[in-house]
């Protein structure tokens, strides 16, 4: 399974690497550590990470999208969301992570469909677009090939949630046991999603 | 607050990014990527990140210690327990997830303190050490300025367990809040403690 892992400037670390160390898991992953240009991408946890060419990795498989104060400026650049676009619709699975969705929505990806993203920014990425039906309280949500999660911690909720959807509950929950993990498995289940992230 | 991250090949993605993540939003946190001899550490989810030199690197303030399948071979490394310990020395506080309590117990130490580590790896860490007082049953145990975790997403438990120590509980509240987690607060729940693990 071909792994992309679509990473920017102040990307958010747990963002990132919750579903790496679970999506890492899944038999036969591979995984691709890309950006627009390529590069070293730092964020501020001092993260320095290496990645290849988002034009040049390989199509299929998932793409994962996370979130982090980098979208804030990325929204509003055409360059990069015309690159998420097409990651997006090569990739067979897509899983946005907190903000990770105000960039997919940015990029018209979610236009008519359902999904969610980080509580504490609702109101800002609520308003990236209004053509998406925004789910205000979900752990995680579903439509099509795209899941969209709450924020930070909620992508490795989401990320086991895929895994049980194409191998199956025991495979997720075997993934979970392996790293100690108390999946919070139902994703309508969402304690922080506060009354004001219900009237934005 | 001086945070050194001591990094090796091989280390558990989320051992070290779940922790990074929470203990980033302490007030003026300062991050340091360290390992024996600098340069790049990968591990196999292909996470490549740079790292200075751990001899370079300040004294004082938190030392994160993560686990991977790259401390089995270093348990018996000399030149990298020595370096460990000197770190461990010079820190404030030390706080090993998952199988980073065998480097600590290798190094001698947690000599005659309680500790705990990996419930999957339960019977070699415990062998690494019989010095050590391994509780089979705790998300986390603190001895001292020692701070141990069960597997991988444990280290997040003890992250904000180590903050609500320090801090208060409101702030390891606030912080959980801001990544939307979950917290499994109490330390002597750990449902990872299997029946083996008690037998080891």
């Amino acid at each position: 399974m071909n792994i992309r892992i679509f990473l920017f400037q102040d990307f958010a670390t747990l963002d990132v690497f919750g579903p790496v160390d679970i999506l890492g898991r899944i038999d036969g992953a591979e995984l691709h550590y890309i950006s627009l240009e390529g590069g070293v991408i730092t964020n501020r946890n001092r993260v320095r990470i290496e990645t290849e060419k988002a034009a040049d990795s390989p199509s299929g498989g998932i793409l994962l999208v996370p979130g982090g104060m980098g979208t804030r400026i990325l929204v509003q650049n055409p360059i990069f969301l015309s690159r998420l676009k097409m990651l997006a619709q090569s990739a067979d699975i897509c899983l946005a992570v907190c903000t990770g969705s105000a960039l997919l929505a940015a990029a018209g990806l979610l236009d008519h469909m359902r999904a969610t993203s980080n509580k504490k920014s609702w109101a800002w990425v609520t308003s990236v677009s209004h053509e998406v039906d925004w789910i205000p309280k979900a752990r995680w949500v579903t439509d099509g090939k795209f899941y969209t999660s709450s924020g930070v911690s909620a992508g490795m909720d989401m990320a086991l949630g895929f895994i049980a959807d194409r191998y199956g509950r025991e495979k997720a929950l075997s993934i979970a046991g392996a790293i100690e993990y108390l999946w919070n498995e139902e994703q309508e289940k969402d304690p922080f999603a506060v009354e004001t992230a219900k009237e934005s």
